[in-house]
């Protein structure tokens, strides 16, 4: 997962002429105006892509990047990555099928029936979902999309990286990453090497990454709180733990009053609408977690339901 | 209202080392991208603006412009101007009253107070409102903002299209406006005089400009419908009807139903959470009112309950 293949992958989507991964805006501020001391905030407003999250450009890549046979491609996952590989299905016009847990959302089952993907509800918890989801690739035959750990997953994830450089007009200071299981800072870290400071921020229910590095190996962890939909990964992919062990910085845990406190603040004196995984970053920042200079926050999602802003 | 006295605005604004006004991001995207067949919309996102909407760039131009007396500043309004009016003042460190009428909404008000202001809640509709806080502003000196028919306020807003043109390299070839008292589409008239289509948007229940444009000079409407609060004047302003006159090219209506559908597309697809008035634009493009080429559209609000989104 070098930066040469991060290139590709961005050529890869650059060639795709209904630009179904969408280059969305980077917003540079003074940290006074949201409340910080470092000097600029860049704000990437991913959870404008396609899919409300940044999911959209590994699962498009997977895609753009194998033959897809004809059942189609298979996914677990009740939450971002399988709204954003039935989007991407839907975009080739292949078929797609999405295994959820029971406990997922009938509002998400919904929204992913009608992105077009056959939508199986099975298992009590997601493990049982995916087991179920392997057993019937191995019959089917179809590509498999993995949440975050595939190496074209992670290079799709690191075209975001670039194109924050490329906006920013030069590599951030130091880059802030919301932290699941870890498709999203392998890519970015992939990018971005030793140029800057990459650092993984996890809410305390949920720190794959955290725990990693205290144990010096991944291993699971229980998750919960109000981020476990979208970072709520048992363990941190083994791709993820490679990258990380070479390009990530620090990493950082935040509580989960921190986290709501900073999503309600993004809404009301920003008015920007993202779910409690985006909101990692500033919370970070406000935490006192500050470097200086210039600091990139990436706000990975916004499937959110709209009235929990109220 | 001249683009000399909009450049003169915007290095106000830019000598402002709190950055009150945000330079807020436009985002070029494919028309295909929003299902419609212009070949780009530029999305200007001011809702992204300190206050929640565009309104804060006239509001703070009045008051960088003028030499505010003890008594601070005034001004009638319940909605957007009332709200940029008593945040600018805030970021100044000087008084602001807002009168509102008895209809104006609870979390209005609260907010209103939460920026600082003195809210006085009088008279049963909006002219009453405003002619209590013309009787105080005569007894008390202070400088009064309009929400719409000032040349500050005008030129104010004109910096906004000042700033389409230079982040996207260049004049788009049609702008289109939502019109409530006319001070935005004043501005951007101004700003590009002939060297972009300008297009006034309105809702069917609120066609200020479109009634006057019939009537060959400004008279009163009803108003109401679900963009009222923000673009609810009864009569279209002076300064706005002078530049209509010669730099508007054309007037659209749209129902409300359209502007309903366009906002929850809006969030729905692109999460961008805005409020109807800033809806028009999309609407007007969807009900093939699609001028070709590079067509900019400016969300200029999003001080809405998040829970109609849902």
């Amino acid at each position: 997962m070098s930066p040469q293949e991060i290139e590709e992958a961005a050529a890869r989507f650059a060639r795709d002429d209904a630009q179904f991964i969408r280059r969305t805006p980077l917003w540079k501020l003074p940290g006074a105006a949201l409340g910080v001391v470092c000097d600029e905030v860049w704000l990437k407003l991913e959870h404008l892509q396609t899919g409300g999250s940044f999911k959209a450009r590994g699962m498009f890549n997977r895609l753009l990047s194998n033959e897809i046979p004809p059942a189609g491609v298979i996914v677990a996952s009740g939450g971002n990555a399988g709204i954003a590989t039935a989007a991407a299905a839907r975009a080739l016009g292949v078929k797609c099928e999405v295994f959820v847990p029971t406990v997922s959302s009938p509002a998400k089952q919904a929204k992913l029936r009608e992105l077009g993907a056959q939508v199986v509800v099975t298992g009590s918890v997601y493990a049982e979902a995916l087991q179920a989801c392997l057993a019937r690739q191995a019959e089917s035959g179809a590509l498999l999309t993995h949440a975050y750990d595939q190496p074209e997953v992670v290079t799709g994830a690191g075209t975001l990286a670039r194109e924050i450089e490329a906006q920013g007009g030069g590599a951030p200071d130091a880059v802030l990453v919301s932290v699941g299981g870890g498709g999203l800072i392998a890519g970015v870290a992939s990018w971005f090497e030793d140029r800057t400071r990459t650092i993984a921020l996890e809410p305390e229910l949920a720190p794959t990454l955290y725990r990693a590095r205290e144990a010096g190996t991944p291993v699971d962890v229980e998750v919960g709180g109000i981020a476990a939909d979208a970072l709520g990964a048992r363990r941190v992919g083994a791709l993820a733990w490679d990258v990380a062990q070479r390009h990530v910085h620090d990493a950082v845990l935040l509580n989960d009053g921190a986290i709501r406190e900073a999503q309600l603040w993004l809404w009301k004196e920003m008015k920007l609408a993202v779910e409690p995984a985006a909101a990692l970053g500033l919370a970070a920042l406000r935490s006192g977690a500050a470097p200086k200079g210039r600091v990139a926050l990436i706000l990975c999602g916004a499937n959110l339901d709209p009235a929990s802003l109220a």
